[in-house]
């Protein structure tokens, strides 16, 4: 890894991972490199597509109903083991969790989105940040759009 | 695995996972059961506590700047391989990725919480939905509630 800023600091990250992940898929948008991202997604950006795997493709039934999402995804250029950071733009140093840089101990991704629309395994939103490429690891309905699709109190299972 | 419901659909999962997470701390809230826990945090629930590892905490610095945050938890007694799914209130089958169950294959959990005030490498914050004990991943500030820390674009760093 190379050096970092002064003032900075890192921590020597654990030997083993505690959990795994598995990637849904990829985000297919129009940013080659970083310095293509815009610091956020907007809503009025460009439309982007989220490819799901053939394994979870069943996964999206019912999602047409749902205007806005949450989506979840892994920024695998990102370094891990800054505890607090110095970006560019601004002298000052704070903690990695007073951030929303990509740089963190587990580099999860999230932006809500429009929903344009589904095609098959695709689906077409706006909203989204990150590099072209970029693996998928989640996408939720936005609850607050609507009302609830199930009752406030019941049992979910393990 | 125990079965699964009427409708219900199921994928093998991959042999291997794609990416490994580190749990930062740990989710103290006084939902013991998944029984207890509400269907989402509310921001007038209980306060809870997010504990941070001692590797971690420096990464909070700043952080009492922020009313509102994002977390993200690791809900790991989910399971993980239903595509399709039928919650015991409703008797009707949807997608995984058109539910924000636990069920999911990689179960993460996301809370926007209010944050009560920083003690050391320890949040008290309102709105959390999970069980006490639930590894965290991440906590990021929620940038909607203040000016952005720095300007639209500005290089981020790999």
């Amino acid at each position: 890894m190379t050096g970092i800023r002064e003032n900075e600091t890192r921590t020597d990250l654990p030997d083993a991972a505690d959990a795994g992940l598995y990637f849904i898929g990829i985000c297919r948008t129009p940013f080659a490199t970083r310095a293509d991202c815009p610091r956020q997604g907007r809503r009025d950006g460009p439309v982007c597509r989220l490819e799901i795997l053939p394994r979870w493709a069943g996964a999206l039934d019912g999602i047409e109903a749902f205007a806005e999402l949450d989506v979840l995804y892994w920024l695998d250029q990102s370094r891990r083991d800054l505890v607090t950071q110095s970006p560019k733009s601004d002298g000052a140093v704070r903690g990695t969790f007073s951030l929303r840089s990509p740089v963190r101990p587990n580099p999860i991704g999230l932006a809500r989105v429009a929903l344009i629309r589904r095609e098959n395994a695709v689906l077409h939103v706006r909203g989204l940040d990150c590099i072209d490429g970029t693996p998928l690891l989640d996408i939720k309905p936005e609850r607050c759009a609507y009302t609830p699709l199930a009752p406030e109190k019941a049992a979910d299972r393990a």
